[in-house]
């Protein structure tokens, strides 16, 4: 690996056996720095380790690893001012970093490869990076379970119409739903806490495939590094992309799960259902139609799925097939990682933000709960309760709606001789059953939506993201 | 829910509202009980653990509960023995369960449906179903694993060229290569041990979406059928298909990986390669060329990964953008999860027979090693241990190269008087560093391809192994 | 080719290279007759032609040839009537069918196979499946487009809000909707007819990949089999699967389309909606809610898209990076391509049954219309017309918004000094640009949601689809 | 529409009826125009186009016409020298060029969005971008098929071994081997022309969703645009993304076909297969073995391919269940489609410049053919001439193969006396068809691989060639 080629157009790190200069298209083609200089910064922490490692079993004086380390330290504080001249004529970010600091610390740079290859290098450059945005991601996961623990508090005794197949179903409350959300959140959460095991590995020592002939310590590193042991085997750890697949798997059911939450926002906020508001901050407008107010966030979180799925099966579509051990299709990993773990950060950023700011607009929620025959359920238990078995009281229950259909009248607004028509066994004290409250508070049982339970369960919600606060992320 | 439609082509459990049959072909469009009568028995596994909860709570008897029981038993054995006749028009596996203990014991059967719903019932169906599919994949990997391990160990002194880029790139033991493969299928085993914790959660008791008004206790049944816990919340229970995508993922990166292998299986049973032999068993012929003997087993392995891929993306696709709670998309999630269940478990089972069997022609290996200038990298090691700089090696090395290329002589094939016009440096010891078993041998370090290393991570693996045996799976 | 195994395991169509029969297992997970029996019928006609063929040439005797096609047509009888008994030791449809024929006419039955192998067989066999697979969906679509102009063409004159975002935005018609719809099956349309051109390929005569050294005709067995031309290219022939891929293609297209339209049904027929009426023979209920009437028909085609995105996904793997000509992996091209094909045409079956029967709640759709300022661009425009600046204009529109938000009133229902608050020309005539009649009216141009636009409009589908009957399809 | 927010962070397009300021992340979040400024020049052209046609119908004067069409001029030409500032506060390319508009002439720039709205815009604009689009890959498609033709020709004679299975299966010439990679491009080809014709439908007019109340003539914006008509519906028009996926489906399956290629040329610079080179130039090597030399050029390509597929998963995902018209969601459409047609235009440009110059390395080739028992099918044939049937033929050959594996023989090695242990009817004349000439010179029909049905089809695929180039594209 070298800095300066000297045949014109052909990289000399490679030269020897090359009789022609690379293709200026081809050059461009197949060069990565565009995108992996993104790495930068854990590149120089790897080689800082690197070199670390390499003077403590000899194979470095110490004075050479001063050297590197300084030269690393003012190629960071370079890229970092944004003085750093990338060249794309020398491939990719780790001979962009080398090549800089041989010209800054001369021929002692040269030996900071000794003992590794750029298979190995980029293997460890993405897992630190991906361990670091791992902890990103987990904080603004953590940040919006927060919040909708929270607003479910806040909500807890607010009624609104639960669903199936979008037809009203069984009152329900507000907090109820909005846990259901932070559940699938919850589990989003442990399977990043999983990835990130997976991720915390360190490749580096497997040099191009088959590990190197100089007396390394991949546990020094390792340590260095903050990994939790070095990767058992050469081959695997430069051919190994599980870690980037398993995380795009992770951001496909988070955005899943996002597009679940979005689809009821935009339901929520349109004219028809009418049960929330999104304030203005998070909303905009249209440039012909006045009246306008669109909730861009949630659409566009939604439509941000797709890229978020598109990602994970291109990269699964990457790795198939691919012989042992690296191959260049490789380098194509890199792209859809870096936009799968921005688009997660900024969709949780997005939501973290918005969610608190949802105003319930509870008596639209209620009015909507009260119609639909939303207790007709209610009003079956109750007739079972009398004696009636279920499939009767079914069949009378549903008689009763064919009613109320055509009289356009909800179970409650009947009175009772039209109750009564149906089963005499009803009584005046059926309008408990057939009240929103009644009907919420009976379902009093862990996981169901009495307003009890919803608070208990925020309680402990609020206890396991607490708990976890103490774990790496 | 009833087992005898009064109105002909009605379906008389939701009757009461409906003022017309069913359409017949929207029946059968509609009905799921051609795929999930594969439920069965965890269907009346799930029943069984209600009934007995509900007996406990006092909303059945015991008597009651011994009678539903029995009831079930019996069913079970019908089933087993074919002898069940399921029926479409009763939509769907618990329909035509309930229906048939109706018929046998009456009224009572009716009562077992007391506090549950199809929504919260089918949920745990699966997640019971899951779970003893993944003891079954689980069994199978390890199978595998073992048998490479095996096969790893016996080979760990048998050199072969390991490649990057298809090129070949430096001498690798066989056993190195094979323990390659172990460490990708030990991930996966993590991964579906981790699947299996999330998959192990009872939704029952969710009933359609908030809970019930019957004073049940889900910590019950979570124990009668070995749940770690009830899910939090009643909406999410039914609504939460994310195990059923997390295997599938799962099932993603396994094929991934068997494709890999696969991959290289097809290429070292080519006449081109020639590096191993699998036995006939495993092979087939053609109808017309008489010569040919294909390795179909690998093949069609690498073909069913994109089975499973396109599962894992229908089932994303599937989930997206729903709003909670249940909706009648979710009756797709059955088939992709079951057809990836049967590929998982048929693919592992070809393979776990197979690798055992798979005869190394180390001769061929060894020869295809000692061409190709494999040692070059020993080579520059070697004139760098002389002083040569690294960059300056490289130059000479790659020189060596173009001339063995026009000449047709591998590096261990040159004379010393060829090889010293390219640097005075080199002596007569330099051909100690061009064999393959001294360059093998020399990347001796955790990790690295050196037959000591080898044997010594086939035995670290064996204890992984044997130490995952404790655990559920 | 052979029937009668001699070696017990072994199948003897290839046996002489082998030493040892075929494994239990590998012989049935390699067989694909449990599914490419679906293409008996094909396959006979496939071998009609080339038996034909074979006799043009003097290949085969007329007498030969007739005795091949007799002993066809009882086998078509024995499957047809169900008394065939396929047989998984023969692997294939091809290989029963020929075993049978054997079996019945004897030794000139293995003159059949002549000039051909079953890998050009099996490409011939699934292009007339698809052919004809192909014209059965182009009817159905045909159905559906039909029945969806004359819905449209009824309700040309029925206002309903028009959204963006789900937000009210203008009002438009109904029918002028449901032509929306329209559009995009006849895009669908063309696009099957194109798939249909490049299925209509003849792969026969490639042989096993290379072509035959037996005196064929191509363009005889293509044109007895009515294939436009024989296709180009022999390793092509044995090795493209375009068609399937593109046909999963269309099908993935068609079906975004149906979850578009079953999004918009689902969301109509809620309570929150109520625009329209399903009948309740194409819903279904629920059996502890007694009220549910829910809307399974769209729901479980919205899902059902996930089946066929993932069929696409899959085949698109399934083909990625294999090197010429027939590899294995193939078999597993025809199981999610006849998923496909099934999916298609019970989706469109559902749809075409369906969509005539949608009942437009007028009144209810007018209602909400009224409501959410879907005017408010009229009258910008108007103030535009009285020479505001639409910049202006936009602003005082955005200012009334906001005032009928605090009073709760539509635009319609402010008096005239209310609206005149804010701009001062606003004069008496402005309700008439208020008017949900008037509003749409005034989009009078091609495209356009103007009642006599939408008439034109269904017309010139009408024409558009009765042209393309002329068509193959 | 606005340039001059008068609210800090307050768009004042929509500013009326919103009571505070977009988020600042929000803002960021949403806006377009960092990717979408790629169609500016797309959108001044469709710009150009409306102004004449409202002129044209008397909306604008002519003056203002030609002062906004003189304004774009200018515009267009400070983004091509770079001069052009965008803003993310103006959200999106149409807002960047139209506020710029208004600053340069005043007033008479808020007129061109008079009958239109984003929604119809932007649409317009990617199609335009895509037609001229097409027309460049069609170009690049067109000169690598070009390239492979010629190639093929040369090749005519060559002899390589044939694969099934990647197990030799019978001599092909290299020549056709190339065209059936040409036969894949060629419908590659085929597919992408019927999707231009799918693009070139005009959308403006639709306006925001419901056409407009201004009196425009479509069908002059048309003509002027070069569009082929407009498009049918509004409702339709602003909310269809068809194209995109159709083109991103086009790619996926050339991509497919790319990989293919790809994975062949991989195999056959691998010292295994050794059959060609591929010059320096397009090949890179490694910065640590010195020997190496890389196909980067196919394995790049091949990697790409999941890219692609990945696009296209995502856009599928992106409109699943979207309800009508526009959503935000769509905004979403333009980077994964931007990217796919980068992707195709870099990988069909690094193929046309490759293809042409891949060196067959005869000799090597011929070697490998005459190995592997290549000609087995020709001498079961030659056995069946000589009045064996062709099962016993088959059997017998398989004993022949049998034998030669043991004695490592070939069957053209074999002497007559070992030939004739396994059937007596072999002749001295049997060397005659185990010549490679003889193996391909035998299949001779169209499709069939010999030397002379290559050239012919060669030509034929010339001529195809030059025949659409009196195509548009």
């Amino acid at each position: 690996m070298s800095s300066s080629p000297t045949t014109p157009g052909t990289n000399q790190s490679w030269g020897g056996r090359f009789n022609e200069p690379t293709d200026a298209f081809v050059a461009r083609f197949t060069a990565s720095v565009n995108f992996d200089q993104r790495l930068a910064f854990h590149d120089i922490q790897g080689s800082v380790a690197h070199a670390t490692m390499l003077a403590r079993v000899g194979v470095l004086t110490d004075e050479e690893r001063d050297t590197i380390i300084a030269g690393l330290d003012e190629i960071h504080g370079e890229i970092e001012r944004g003085e750093f001249a990338w060249s794309v004529a020398l491939e990719d970010v780790h001979m962009n970093i080398e090549a800089r600091l041989t010209e800054k610390i001369g021929i002692t740079g040269k030996k900071l490869h000794t003992g590794r290859s750029r298979n190995d290098q980029v293997a460890t450059d993405i897992r630190l990076f991906m361990r670091d945005e791992i902890d990103l991601v987990a904080a603004e996961l953590s940040r919006l379970r927060a919040g909708l623990i929270e607003l479910a508090d806040r909500e807890a005794d607010t009624i609104m119409p639960g669903f199936t197949h979008l037809q009203t179903a069984q009152p329900v409350t507000f907090g109820h739903h909005l846990l259901a959300w932070h559940e699938m959140l919850a589990r989003d959460h442990e399977r990043l806490l999983d990835c990130r095991r997976r991720v915390n590995v360190l490749p580096l020592g497997a040099a191009a495939l088959a590990g190197t002939t100089y007396p390394i310590d991949r546990h020094v590193t390792a340590e260095l590094l903050g990994f939790e042991r070095p990767a058992e085997n050469s081959l695997d750890a430069v051919s190994d992309r599980d870690f980037a697949i398993e995380f795009t798997s992770f951001a496909s059911i988070l955005l899943l799960h996002l597009s679940r939450m979005s689809e009821e926002l935009v339901l929520w906020t349109s004219a028809q259902f009418d049960f929330i508001d999104l304030p203005d901050r998070f909303c905009t407008g249209s440039s012909i139609m006045p009246q306008k107010k669109n909730p861009d966030v949630p659409e566009l979180v939604r439509g941000k799925t797709g890229r978020v799925y598109g990602h994970l099966m291109g990269l699964l579509t990457l790795m198939k097939s691919q012989p042992l051990a690296y191959n260049k299709d490789n380098q194509e990993d890199k792209e859809p990682l870096f936009d799968a773990v921005d688009t997660v950060k900024d969709c949780l950023k997005a939501f973290a933000d918005m969610v608190p700011a949802i105003e319930a607009k509870a008596d639209s929620m209620r009015e909507a709960a009260r119609r639909g025959f939303s207790t007709a359920t209610d009003l079956a238990d109750y007739l079972v309760r009398r004696g009636v078995a279920f499939r009767d009281a079914h069949e009378i229950v549903g008689l009763s709606v064919a009613f109320g259909l055509r009289e356009k009248k909800d179970l409650s607004e009947m009175s009772l001789e039209e109750l009564q028509q149906f089963s005499s066994v009803i009584d005046a004290d059926v309008f408990d059953v057939l009240t929103l409250e009644g009907s919420v508070a009976a379902r009093n049982h862990i996981g169901g939506t009495a307003p009890d339970q919803v608070r208990a369960a925020a309680q402990r919600a609020r206890d396991a993201l607490a708990a976890l606060a103490g774990q790496p992320a």
